[in-house]
């Protein structure tokens, strides 16, 4: 692919259909190729890996079309504003766009669990603003564990937070290995979202260990 | 809602629109209410329950009503044939019907990454399966990473194992705190899915706090 190849090739390379590339396209999730003539353009290896990035976000980190526009949206406006490693501020800009924020509850209800979730932060000094979106997504769901009569999920919650911890040292060291910035960009997209994935499916496995450890299942069995 | 309501008032009274109702009904997501003529049912506290869970694990755990309808199916089967406190089983039934299995990769290079998830679990001594679902959904996730460049993913999962384990304690303990086998199955599948939502905003606000002292952040400024 040296010197760039049609739509059909690149489709091939990639494994993703021609109409999907082009609503790619026209959706500016996708850089336009360089135009050899009014209705033909060539592609190279940035295409290629752009597309292989985009179906990971979807297939595999379970994002929708939308969000994923909106990451790479970030992602490459960050690419041109941001040639110095503002790695904290550029953090921040890619979680919002790939956290997904349901609904939230009734307003009081919502802002006694963000109340919470602010103790919280406190009570381990984490230096986070009440303003961050998270905020407000994990209200939710601890409103929501509440009105299905779990409120005893807050001391989940907590003990959870610990845990995190030593997660954000490990995806702030994996960030720290890129050189470049856009290398940077896209480790802070796959940290972020495949390790939400790699992570789910890892709790499941450490609590296939916890439960047979505890109830006594035997080793090779599948739990 | 003592002696039971009609379906415009559970409507009111779960924030769920009828033929919403009615759709769960007949998907058998939402058991029959009590028959008082061939076209008028009565519902009660039980309804307006079991309703909340399915929103809260549609809007908030961010599952699709298909996964909703195995994973109740599985907690109502299960009610039924396992009067004794069968945890460990339990557990495994619904992680399985509530992890998303990405479609794999090529099949050779699936079972490689599969080799390394095994390979993760021997290391950590876990007592699961390498037929757990997870173990191939976590492979599945590393070759994506591969994929696109990053092998280097797969340090980062080692060290988010290591997390994971003291986030399974707490699920274990949050599970055994349940009194009877029905609380106990929607502890778990409130504790799979919202924890799943949960961890992943702690983990946020972590990596904000994280990125936020090494790159000196002042204090209440959000992220």
């Amino acid at each position: 692919m040296g010197s760039g190849v049609r739509i059909a090739e690149l489709s091939r390379r990639s494994g993703v259909a021609v109409p999907t590339i082009k609503y790619y396209l026209r959706e500016g999730m996708l850089p336009p190729g360089e135009r050899t003539s009014p209705n033909q353009a060539l592609y190279d290896e940035t295409h290629v890996h752009r597309l292989r990035l985009v179906r990971a976000l979807i297939d595999v980190g379970g994002l929708s079309v939308a969000a994923v526009r909106d990451v790479l949206a970030t992602v490459d406006s960050s690419s041109e504003d941001m040639p110095t490693r503002d790695l904290d501020r550029l953090m921040g800009t890619v979680q919002k766009a790939v956290l997904s924020i349901p609904d939230p509850a009734d307003e009081a209800v919502q802002a006694e669990a963000e109340r919470e979730v602010v103790d919280l932060i406190a009570e381990r000094d984490w230096i986070c603003g009440a303003d961050h979106p998270a905020v407000g997504a994990l209200a939710t769901v601890l409103v929501t564990a509440q009105a299905l009569g779990h409120s005893r999920f807050l001391d989940a919650v907590r003990r959870y937070a610990e845990a995190m911890e030593l997660v954000a040292v490990v995806d702030l060291d994996y960030v720290a290995q890129a050189n470049t910035v856009d290398d940077m960009l896209e480790s802070v997209v796959i940290g972020t979202v495949l390790g939400d994935s790699a992570m789910m499916a890892l709790r499941r496995l450490a609590e296939s260990n916890e439960s047979g450890k505890r109830y006594g299942r035997r080793k090779p069995d599948s739990a």
